[in-house]
């Protein structure tokens, strides 16, 4: 269905994957439907071209992939989605087909005896049913993950930078200085806590220069109303 | 609306994630569309909180991610889904919430703020909009994936078993016997090449006992015909 099709190409552009293939399909993925389901991936659908069989669209290909929720009794090698992906990288020199099966029916027997090995992706299963456009999108995703590799974390600062530890502790000790005035610290014991919690707070909150200043406005500002 | 709720149920029950809590929603989850869209996954929607605040939603955890696809300027640490699930199944002590915000307008920067960090998922700049359930699916995903570590690769056997060393080379040695009776090893170099090939070829395809069977069917048959 034009649909599946538009929805398909949204999850492949999601994941830099940019030729579609399609065997017979149903609708014309080239419909008004088709393309707003696609969501822009406008592109994907332009390009896609149509073949009359399974063998036509993966002829040029070195490997293929079949992608199949049920087991069928056939003797093949199985790969996560992950390995799948992982394979692709380490072997670019060859071409890479993955088939998709229809929504409803899943690929047909006749096609995926063509596949070198079959991709199944791990869920939960009680409940493993996904979309055409899922199936894509988490093929695609490990692809995509694998070949770009991204950085695992990051920190958005924007203009500020960290305030680095001559501040903290500047700040931490214009903190406690204030809290002396306030009569907190009455028994010694109590203010060691008080001093070791607030340093550990203030310093696994990481906090930026931006952020200090907003910390010295409250603090100096609570300081005002305390000595009214 | 209904149906992205009944959605985003069934990306959470696809990865064996059960705990579903709404803010505010603008449709019933309880209604028939969203039931619909939730292909099954009605045990979500059925124990699915309904809260009037996201203070409210998330009082009992002890930590929260919010996924964004833009930045904010706002100051906060960022994971890949990868690395936030290998966080949460890393600190099992810890009671995890991860935000997803509505279809159009994602999460408020009042939520934001709420959230100890960002998860944003890494894909094509250029088409990276998910919609709710897709965001949902990649979030739930990497962290099933974790939960589980399923085995990267297998090979579906069936009923039958690899073949064994000592058949496949008495499968070789008889096809080679009827190669020569055909006359197509005349050249002695040329029939090393075309004996080192079959080995490589039936080698490589990790035959099984029955198919080891399918390949004696066809050469003994092809035989019959050639001393016809």
């Amino acid at each position: 269905m034009a649909e599946n099709i538009g929805m398909a190409a949204r999850a492949m552009l999601n994941c830099d994957i940019q030729e579609m293939r399609l065997v017979n399909p149903r609708e014309s993925h080239l419909s008004e439907k088709a393309l707003s389901a696609s969501s822009g991936a406008d592109i994907i659908l332009k390009n896609a071209k149509v073949y009359k069989s399974t063998e036509d669209a993966i002829a040029d290909c070195d490997y293929i992939y079949a992608t199949t929720a049920r087991r069928r009794g056939m003797i093949k090698p199985i790969r996560t989605a992950h390995f799948a992906a992982n394979e692709i990288l380490a072997t670019p020199n060859h071409r890479y087909g993955i088939l998709f099966g229809p929504e409803r029916t899943g690929l047909h027997n006749d096609d995926v005896c063509l596949a070198d090995s079959i991709i199944e992706i791990p869920l939960n299963p009680e409940h493993c049913s996904l979309n055409l456009s899922q199936a894509v999108l988490l093929v695609g995703y490990e692809w995509y993950q694998q070949h770009i590799n991204p950085s695992e974390q990051e920190f958005i600062l924007g203009k500020t930078t960290f305030a680095n530890k001559e501040k903290v502790v500047l700040f931490l000790k214009t903190l406690e200085k204030k809290l002396e005035t306030s009569g907190i610290f009455s028994q010694p014991e109590k203010k060691q806590h008080m001093q070791i919690n607030l340093r550990n707070i203030f310093t696994r909150a990481q906090i930026t220069e931006q952020e200090l200043n907003t910390l010295y406005g409250v603090i100096n500002h609570l300081n005002i109303t305390e000595h009214k």
